[in-house]
């Protein structure tokens, strides 16, 4: 922690070298004019810069400036050691910060599709109804009545015997994982996760310091006997999964590998940090039970977000775990933000526990497929290959192994085009030619004409 | 992590011993209703009591079960080395667990004297304003308009020279504070930290394995002479302070010591973090300028808390800092919860920015004080000692020596009256005769009777 500024310096001028944002040979704003964009002392750029040398980042011509050396990458090595929070980058937020016009990288929905009028007016009744609402704190844990709506819903639908007690409201389903992962994991530990996964997973793992060991995730679900023998072996102390419309995959875990996991959990003491954000969009037939309907033993905790397809606006998230552990995350809550905001919790209560709700995601998982549709039509007649999704936002698509990713990453963001890259949720930041393309922010006209534009740039790459 | 279920169940039995739940000699729950309750193996609950029983907190007496041992007590050493999060306890929250007539625990506004019916309409309109907003995610950083506008009101009110590029949205101060500690304090690292101090904060540096400084602060301020001689030995990465009527003693550092910090900060690379929850609430004049605007360096991180006084529901705060800063910020924030809800960033703008808030601090004000007022009056004719606050929420209050304090908070919460034990706020568990009493949630008539009920009870402890 020595001379703080300048590394922080260093790390801003690398990062954007490994977003690409200065070419191999371009030159690099001057220390001058680096020193006012940073506001900080000439010295403390130039000290970065130097360090830059130092790594072979940066090198200096005949005393003109400085210019950026070798290849750009955004890809980090799977063992870099994480020592510092300086050298953590939020992947997928960056390619998220670019605004293009044909947006495949998001798995969010197009508002479009949301109800914003009856939502609207539903907020509105909220705030009569409770007069106070905006000058009364939440509990750490949560408003009681939603909790309790909550576990009435969970034991209805997907047959999980739990009480309000066994449920804490989080801001969006990211605070849940972080949340549970800064609660369970240590430095060092080792963390199962599925290969490829939910990207800001990886890196809030790394970020903590965890050992990752990647089960791969495949249309029939996992390899047990892989599985298990990691638990044996490196005695991991939480396995990180999303086994229902997975993302980036679509795939489903079937309902055999849940129960069996939920006994090596116990057999192995593992924790399970089960995500479900894709649970109700599903196209034909439900998914499977979650997990941590089959968990006796309490080594699951289930994270189930609704927001993204209720009122994304209102980030509400829960995370379902029994007593023991619960009473650890309620200090980490505690501490994170003090509770959920209480405005939000109560507008998702009176929304969520509307009939109009149900009608709402019926017409929605018409609308997604549709779309999914097009999308899947779109790509046809080219080198490419996917599993068909029974549910969630995402197509994951093989492309022909002859293109190489950041180039086509770069040019269609310059086209104003954006995917997810396959090195960003693979773990082993392998997976080179695929890409998670999400289907549900564009309407069909503009991902026929999206598709059209990916497949030009892909030519003109080949 | 081995084994985690039966620590988790220690831990459980372990935090209800210490809060007194289980008084010494008193016989503990079954085995059976214990693995009952927390629904887990009976074998686990034994295993628990087993190391509860070689650790001396429960003893066994023929065979007819466990009992508690010793005495009870909210305090832990302040080197107790922090290994795993389990044993991280968050004191504050479990007083204020505790439902109480006479609430002088927590610093919050009464609902009362916050205009919810304005705010509520202002909250209609917004969402007239913004249809799609409840369907819409805010960026990581924050709403662009609400940073644009505070950063003009920084300007305007505290001559910050800062661009909407310098702000970052929080859901609240504690996660301002939670945020900029997870990103640049590491295990080992040394923090300086204010003595009383916001207890929370003593949890949060020691959850992340800091070693912590206390530097006394006392109605003049600092003592800058120690400050510079800590700077200097230890090498501290951070300073933790809330040096504007301060909680919990109500105190101001002056002008002069504002400016030295500032330059120390730079001098010894010293991270300041500012917290500035009360600004607004000064009774007589305005205090003075904060730390942040003499910090040309960019070693200040300003947090500043509004909705306590606005809209406690909303939670919305804001991070003030430089740019390098900013980006590692950014990705932790973007781990945490990827934003904080863009409704309420919404709410907070166009309320916050109407003339009508200027007239409702300029009341809160005048309430706040004639409450303090209440008080102080009530207070007096006893062995007490304060310092009257120029502003914010709380007195803190020495009582005479010879009460002990957990008996005194014991005989308090159970007559339904809550404060907060100066042990709580001391990085050192000493302060065992100062108490913090906040004025800011009962009216005068409440806040009277209760002093009354709280002089009886010393009184009958005497």
């Amino acid at each position: 922690m020595k001379n703080p500024l300048f590394i922080k310096v260093h790390e801003t001028i690398n990062n954007r070298l490994e977003r690409g944002e200065y070419k191999p040979g371009e030159k690099l704003p001057s220390i001058r004019s680096l020193a006012t964009e940073l506001n900080v002392h000439r010295l403390t750029v130039f000290k970065a810069y130097q360090l830059l040398k130092e790594n072979g980042k940066v090198e200096v011509k005949d005393k003109s400036g400085y210019y950026a050396k070798g290849e750009s990458s955004i890809l980090t090595d799977l063992d870099y050691p994480i020592v510092t929070s300086y050298i953590h980058k939020s992947h997928l937020s960056e390619i998220h910060r670019v605004h293009v016009e044909f947006q495949f990288s998001q798995a969010v929905i197009d508002p479009d599709l949301l109800p914003n009028q009856y939502t609207s007016s539903s907020a509105k009744k909220v705030l009569d109804l409770y007069p106070k609402v905006l000058s009364t704190y939440s509990t750490v844990q949560g408003d009681r009545e939603l909790r309790e709506s909550l576990a009435n819903y969970f034991y209805e639908k997907q047959k999980q015997y739990i009480t309000a007690d066994d449920v804490l409201i989080t801001t969006g389903s990211q605070q849940a994982i972080d949340l549970i992962a800064r609660t369970f994991v240590r430095n060092g530990d080792h963390v199962l996760i599925e290969r490829p996964t939910y990207s800001p997973a990886i890196d809030m793992f790394r970020e903590l310091g965890a050992r990752l060991l990647p089960v791969n995730i495949t249309p029939d679900g996992y390899d047990m006997e892989q599985l298990e023998q990691f638990m044996k072996e490196k005695k991991p102390v939480l396995f990180y999964l999303n086994p229902t419309f997975q993302n980036p995959t679509g795939y489903t875990v079937p309902d055999n590998q849940r129960k069996q996991l939920a006994n090596l959990a116990e057999k192995y003491r593992v924790f399970i940090l089960e995500d479900d954000p894709f649970r109700d969009i599903y196209f034909e037939k439900k998914p499977p039970l979650p997990l941590f309907t089959y968990d006796v033993h309490g080594y699951c905790l289930y994270v189930r977000s609704f927001s993204k397809y209720i009122a994304p606006g209102l980030r509400i998230s829960a995370i379902l775990c029994r007593q023991p552990l619960m009473e650890q995350l309620l200090a980490s809550k505690s501490l994170a933000d003090n509770g959920t905001p209480l405005l939000n919790q109560k507008m998702f209560l009176h929304y969520y526990a509307s009939e109009r709700l149900q009608k709402h995601i019926e017409k929605l998982r018409i609308a997604l497929e549709l779309r999914k549709a097009a999308m899947e039509s779109a790509l046809e007649g080219e080198d490419f290959y996917w599993e068909t999704p029974d549910g969630g936002l995402n197509l994951w698509v093989q492309i022909p192994d002859s293109i190489r990713m950041e180039e086509l990453l770069a040019a269609c963001l310059e086209q104003s085009l954006s995917f997810v890259p396959g090195t960003i949720c693979d773990p082993l930041k392998e997976k080179e030619n695929w890409i998670r393309l999400s289907y549900s922010y564009l309407n069909e006209k503009k991902i026929v004409k999206g598709i059209q534009l990916f497949k030009d740039i892909l030519s003109s790459l080949k």
